[in-house]
């Protein structure tokens, strides 16, 4: 059973979120899109399910762009982790969680990936109450060595 | 869109498969499990995301094990990738998918990993068609330096 200081904030995390986001670096053009993100629990297993999937929003309407899925594990020390698979590589994210005034707050850095050789370096900052969910992404790259923001979205939950 | 050799193999895999497995390593006691895989496509996406379940059949009951998602790609030129995210690791598997008088195989060999030393190498060798689906398992760690079957299951598709 989790505990509570969890249990509160895989509650929040649960359901499905929709948004929209900004993508830039310095290699691409930058882009708007369209977020459906659906988390989901387990009953007894300590981690979560989510599954995101983006559009990227152009001129003559939208075009499927990112799938990723993934495990994220938040512990009663404050410690998280989270396993995700994309479409063209894995990573192994490390970090903790915290809950302030606003809500909660989810800080990884990216400590091991398999399947995509330009990868040096990730960063992901998740802030989310029970109804809003806003995430930040930055990446180093071999063709860009700086972590660099690459991409900001802001969700609401649509459902539980 | 999918050329038809390919939209027959996601249209067989497609759906919600249920079965049960044996589990066996020469560091671990053996064990039978039950399994709840959830196969789904993304229109527009090549790749299908899988999550899939499974309990530890036990004298008292069952307990929950492993859980792992993740995104399957196979393509018209006979390739097939798997980017994995587990509770405590990702895979990154290649290799070939073909189909038989029997129906589809797809055959993986993990080409990287991350959040896991111990893992030294793993082979999946899945068959289907659009009701049976079968796979087995096998594994290389530091501990136990030769591929050795490891998972061996049979599932029966419940919904489409």
């Amino acid at each position: 059973m989790r505990r509570p200081e969890v249990a509160a904030a895989v509650t929040a995390l649960v359901g499905t979120w929709e948004g929209q986001g900004n993508g830039d670096y310095p290699t691409i053009e930058p882009f708007r899109y369209r977020e459906v993100t659906r988390i989901g629990e387990h009953p007894d297993h300590p981690a979560l399910h989510y599954e995101q999937r983006t559009w990227k929003l152009t001129s003559d309407g939208e075009e499927v762009s990112h799938w990723e899925t993934g495990l994220l594990r938040i512990s009663s020390d404050g410690s998280a982790t989270l396993h995700n698979a994309q479409g063209g590589r894995t990573e192994t994210m490390r970090g903790t969680w915290f809950k302030d005034g606003q809500g909660w707050v989810v800080e990884l850095v990216g400590t091991g990936y398999s399947g995509d050789e330009r990868v040096v370096a990730s960063h992901r900052s998740v802030r989310f109450d029970g109804a809003d969910l806003s995430y930040e992404m930055r990446m180093e790259t071999i063709n860009n060595p700086e972590l660099t923001l690459h991409l900001k979205a802001r969700l609401a939950k649509v459902r539980s």
